[in-house]
């Protein structure tokens, strides 16, 4: 993005390093940072719209988040009108409230007018119901009742995520006629990719693309080229669900219907991309163990959404340490055992969250089913007989070595092959069974995972050397 | 989808689930799959063309991966010229090298024929030099030069992802005459949203989306409503970061160009999609330790990507191990120190991992950069001290109580804050520095932080205990 352009949108050139307002590792360039935090000072208003409202919704988001939190309220309040309420859509939860919390609701009414509805909606859902209320009474009546009806879908659906803002004709207009409404109509989306074919009730007929109406002739029908349905999306569909009809029909926008399969708004393929990517943050996160954290969180915020998962975590190491005061006497015979112990549970672990992931992954993206699960269990615990075999050797040798010991080489070989094992079949099953039961495999799976490893392998490794070495 | 339909494409209406080949979950129907696999064994090639043919490509993709591995082949064989080879790019790369090993070249080149050169280009990239050429040499000249030019650029670069396929005119042309062209021009290419303006060179001049066109009158020129630049995509660019600009900006398609910004083909938001999911993919696979596996892999390939992760952690096991060894004099005299030591190694590499993944998906989407970095390391330096306070006081308590002596619950307390803010450390610069070595953070992260919360929780713990307790 250069500094100042002229045409209207997507001015930039990612090759043209020298007006890109981005250095190489993608982060805001610090000599603009700076002209911006002097012209925010110095209320430097005529440098700012050059050089800030100019910008892309998503650079002016980035700017956002790259200033100083006081920078944020004085560069809006500066940039007045000017500024793009389209930007907020682009920050992080946390900066997004902190800067709606401190404008007026008409503020926030006003600059919500000039916004496409999906974006208005994702900007109104986080305020509360009171806030909610005060500003759509602000805005016109048909204004009002779109952003109402969108808000009345559950959260995260595909009526919260749609844009209603769309162009629909009948089935019995040309291509001439249609082509002749668009020159003539001021009231169009900002930009679209297709057109919906509806009855006098609003009811989806068909939908036809732009490239077909430019290679038809005028005269012919539009029911003759429209195609009779293209996964229309219904409004209380999960947007995750919606996103994978996209990426498998290779979709660019698709019809979002009512119950009665009205029409009532267009789902487009750059939200889809947005909810494609926050599912992907969302399962890493969870196996991370953290939940739906975000960078800019605060230290509280952050302690306590992580608080929970290590309570767990400690509940569960508690269990494994228990099966460790089971053998105390033998570890205090052959202290060797106390310090072997963990290598067998922390090959397990890791085993265990290797098929874990492959699982969760699998299942997040069905490719896992029932067509295929008896063969991916089969082919999990043969992968954990031939690694636990080979590791099994090597851990022996090396501890029949490293204490001089080949018994107790032979019996942490044992303990290996039956943690691999575990490790493997927890691996894969708990995850089944969780997504079975309904819930989200990937955020409970690797702390149960780990603790059938944990006590397995302690269990194995102490209670074979118990026998072994006829230790009471 | 419908078992049977007429139009060309789109078929399938989601929320009508009698006519939808899914089941519920996402699987495909079990009576549609016997329908096809008796089918096959009965050579009923009428009922497959009609069932099968007319299916979506992504569907007959989930089709492949859902029947017999001999079924598959002969199911492609029955079908001969109908079956849709695009269904190919659709499938895990174990599936589709399966399948394209037992088809002559000639078959091969036959096929890639009909495709849209993205697609050619995706089986052709997993064949080997030889193959390669044997096939681009069956094909006419245009096609064979296109895309061999495409196989040219590197590996996940814009270039191999292109399509070679646009609609180009020079700026000079009306909307009027554009708009005939399309009428009457035979090989446009299968479905587009924007056509670019060049050159007779061949240079990118800009950029008109098709609702432009058809909101525009006929007289006006093209240079009148063309935007400059469209983020034209240098074809050497890798995947990933094409993928970001296409976020970034809300793209569609983009142009690529090559190192004289002439066009030389378009990316598309579709197979974005695909490199945002693989990219997600590789990450989540990589932090649980996991390479580049497919699910169809069969068990000698997943064995091998795994050891190498194992044996890794087989090494920094042992050193974990070894420092427990330095201890074993502490060990033997106060046995509880054996029960309890996983325990503060355990909630160490949970925390850990817990900074980690935020740290390693904050680097991946690119909201972890030098403005931010340093609150990031204090916050988690703050999150570690007070979870490690908290979980100190509560471990120390049960500690105590367990054992019945409060002076060990205040060793293992002050052990669990110290592992605690290293953790927290370990999480977050590691990844950082794993990052500016230009080595990718998600791979090593947590085999590295592991292993210093392991090492750190029992040196801590051991060294303190025999520190205190005054064991030598």
């Amino acid at each position: 993005m250069t500094y100042s352009g002229e045409d209207d949108r997507n001015r930039s050139n990612p090759s043209d390093e020298d007006n890109d307002i981005y250095t190489e590792d993608g982060s805001i360039r610090p000599d603009f940072l700076a002209l911006v935090g002097a012209a925010i000072a110095d209320r430097d208003i005529i440098f700012l719209r050059q050089n800030v409202t100019r910008l892309h919704e998503s650079e002016i988001g980035d700017l956002l988040e790259s200033i100083m939190p006081d920078q944020r309220l004085a560069l809006i309040r500066l940039l007045g009108d000017e500024f793009d309420m389209t930007a907020l859509t682009e920050v992080d939860e946390a900066i997004r409230l902190e800067i709606v919390d401190q404008l007026t609701n008409e503020q926030i009414a006003a600059a919500i007018g000039e916004l496409d509805s999906d974006d208005a909606v994702y900007i109104l859902e986080d305020l509360d119901q009171e806030d909610q209320e005060e500003i759509l009474a602000k805005l016109p009546f048909t204004e009002r009742v779109r952003l109402r009806r969108a808000l009345d879908y559950p959260e995260s659906s595909a009526g919260r995520r749609m844009q209603t803002e769309f162009v629909a004709v009948p089935p019995f207009w040309t291509v001439g006629q249609t082509i002749d409404y668009m020159r003539d109509e001021e009231e169009l989306p900002e930009s679209f990719t297709q057109i919906f074919v509806i009855d006098p009730t609003f009811k989806l007929l068909g939908v036809v693309d732009l490239d077909r109406i430019l290679r038809t002739k005028r005269q012919v029908k539009i029911e003759a080229i429209m195609r009779e349905t293209n996964h229309p999306i219904p409004a209380v569909m999960d947007q995750e669900e919606a996103a994978q009809l996209f990426e498998q029909y290779d979709l660019l926008s698709a019809a979002v219907v009512d119950d009665n399969d009205r029409l009532v708004g267009v789902l487009t393929i750059d939200d889809v991309v947005d909810v494609i990517h926050e599912e992907a943050d969302e399962d890493i996160k969870r196996l991370g163990g953290v939940g739906d954290e975000e960078l800019s969180d605060n230290v509280v915020s952050t302690v306590r959404s992580r608080f929970a998962w290590l309570f767990i975590n400690l509940g569960t190491a508690m269990i494994s340490a228990s099966v460790i005061g089971l053998f105390d006497a033998s570890i205090e015979k052959m202290i060797a055992l106390a310090v072997l112990m963990p290598i067998v549970a922390s090959m397990g672990g890791n085993a265990g969250t290797q098929t874990m992931t492959v699982t969760v992954r699998a299942l997040a993206t069905r490719d896992l089913d029932i067509y295929n699960a008896g063969r991916i269990i089969r082919r999990e615990a043969s992968v954990g007989i031939i690694n636990g075999l080979m590791f099994a050797t090597l851990l022996g040798l090396i501890a029949g070595l490293w204490f001089q010991n080949y018994q107790l080489g032979m019996v942490i070989g044992a303990a290996m092959i039956i943690n691999l094992i575990a490790a493997a079949l927890a691996g894969i099953l708990l995850p089944l069974l969780l997504d079975k039961l309904g819930a989200d495999p990937a955020i409970a799976s690797s702390v149960f995972v780990t603790t059938v490893t944990d006590c397995t392998g302690f269990f194995a490794f102490l209670g074979i050397a118990t026998w072994w070495f006829g230790i009471h």
